[in-house]
């Protein structure tokens, strides 16, 4: 069982194959502090290589997911002496992150209570399964202060097309969780906070079922195939089909399937 | 009058511009052995030139689609001395198949009734025009058996962006008609089998006022734009425009056009 | 003040940070001729690096958005002498207007009433925020015609995705408004004509609040997500962050958020 860092802004919590992460620091409505930001790539950094955890399940503490960046901080790059290559690596490193958590081999399911703002936002374009409620707000109002929402851009538009993505964010938009699951920003809107935990644990048993290295294969898939040549996908996703089939987990499969019985990776009953 | 092959697995009925293609081994549920596969290679690759092949229509035999990938056949690739690169490149051999279909200068409608489930709804998501009905089921749950939906992921990812792949497939999904229009991956789903033919009237009638070389052209340049730059696109899509306009055909469309007739190639009637 | 072109075939109205652009031939519904299409550039060209210009509001005179291309023209091309590569050059023009139009600066509103056909349909394709009513109708006929929706072709198929671009062209497609929502076309389907004048204010209202040049930065970062590698975008859109924030419009859009009090850039009020 991996070892999971000790972050000082994160909630950790593994309950079996699940790992639920809470982004902790209410008072700033969970803003992704540089200090955040890289303890979250800590935890994914320690997972990533490791198929016992299966799930990573993320929330934000005091029922509000996250308010985005943080634009206290933003006014310490006014100075006269500013660099700006400092504030363009600054500002990079998040896309970093965003990267490393959209890749991740886990199944990523994020619960989005009250507001997914800006960088909040981004974070849920890259969820592998997005569950919200019907109150949840959403905004990218970043133009508005007179700033491009730089790095979420192009994870916004892969999630909810160039169409809605250029009126959304040259209007600066807001809107609610109706409107985020027309988008496609979100999988699920519930009715309420209950609704949201049903859902995710009737997501948490189909996911279950589903084979863990087989799901990093197929995630691995899914993310190569849009920026890569559909030969070079094809290869790739016929050696990961070879691996799988080869290896102990697809031999259990089939021979579950075949058997009419569960895989042994079913933990959660039925 | 091109020279359709003699297949085993497969009903062919030419009727007039239009080609149906019955996937025909019901006991197994039209599954996509390698021999089915083949035949239809050798049945694309038969019309593929002809113009006067316009439409190919594709259904199940006995009211069921297709059940995807023999299964039972991939228990061959368990024994020790099972040799990867074999089992890959028979893999990739239905990824090579479903570019060609995708690819076709015909139009393909999909009648996709009963079920389509894993492979089979591979094959929808390569389809013009898809086709269900309300009871027409849907399955991912290739990860279930411990295996990637390896050579279909791209092409699903295409059809559904990827923001419902990546949850369908990491959770095994299985859904129905309506969802299967709500997510995009058929175009119409009608109450019933006799709404199903009756919308695929409409269409071909729609399909036989197209000309078939422009038909063709159009459905190059769509394909390309998706992984080229947009600049050469648009340059080939205007040497397409040109051999249109000054062809046979393009002369008799403007023509029929300005004389408010039919142009010569609709035999539906109007 | 930028000075503006004075065009034949178009109306430029500027009020404040819009200006209105009316493609203006009713007794040809506003087809793209050479000479419109010419004219469009060179506004368009007058405009992209004045920021004053915030807006561009395009509708078409005689409440008729666009016909598309000039068919009756088409015959030209028929002569016996007809040089293919003239005719594929001057469709290929259509299309270097319509990356000019798609990557420019300012935010593009376009008002959509009667129909947009062919090319018309392809004008709304690369507008920011496309606004239309229940009785504007769309088509794609131009394979009717014996010919392909060449140039047009690859920004519908961003738009609406390959999935229902492939089903729309090659059947000829015809539909409304509401369809046309649906299919995210356009963004915004009203009742009436009326309805669609309160919905643009409600918009120039949004994009008012928006600073222009952090607006002009998003949209480059958007769409040059679409084709370049994720790393290099990313890159691109911390500089363009690093480059806001040091701007006098990012540091009055960051203050006047601390502040909690409009920036200067708004003009429209509250």
């Amino acid at each position: 069982m991996t070892d999971l860092p000790n972050p000082r802004m994160l909630l950790l919590d593994r309950r079996g194959p699940n790992l639920y992460v809470t982004l902790n620091n209410p008072e700033r409505r969970n803003a992704l502090s540089g200090e955040m930001v890289e303890e979250l790539i800590e935890v994914l950094d320690a997972i990533a290589p490791d198929r016992s955890v299966r799930t990573l399940i993320m929330r934000g503490a005091g029922g509000f997911f996250c308010a985005g960046g943080d634009i206290k901080g933003f006014k310490a790059g006014f100075q006269a002496d500013a660099d700006p290559r400092a504030i363009a690596a600054s500002n990079r490193t998040f896309g970093d992150f965003l990267i490393r958590l959209n890749t991740l081999p886990q199944t990523v399911i994020m619960l989005v209570e009250g507001a997914a703002m800006g960088g909040g936002l981004g974070l849920v374009c890259v969820s592998d399964v997005a569950i919200c409620d019907q109150h949840t707000r959403f905004s990218m109002t970043e133009t508005s202060l007179g700033i491009p929402p730089a790095q979420i851009a192009p994870f916004v538009a892969e999630r909810l097309g160039i169409t809605q993505s250029r009126r959304l964010m040259l209007t600066g938009a807001r809107f609610k969780g109706e409107e985020a699951l027309k988008l496609g920003l979100v999988h699920y809107c519930e009715g309420n906070a209950v609704g949201m935990e049903t859902r995710l644990e009737e997501v948490l048993d189909q996911i279950d079922r589903s084979a863990p290295a087989a799901n990093a294969a197929t995630k691995d898939i899914v993310l190569t195939s849009r920026h890569t040549d559909l030969s070079d996908t094809l290869d790739m996703a016929a050696r990961h089909f070879a691996d799988c089939m080869l290896s102990d987990e697809g031999r259990e499969g089939v021979s579950a399937f075949l058997e009419k019985r569960n895989a042994r990776w079913i933990v959660r009953g039925k």
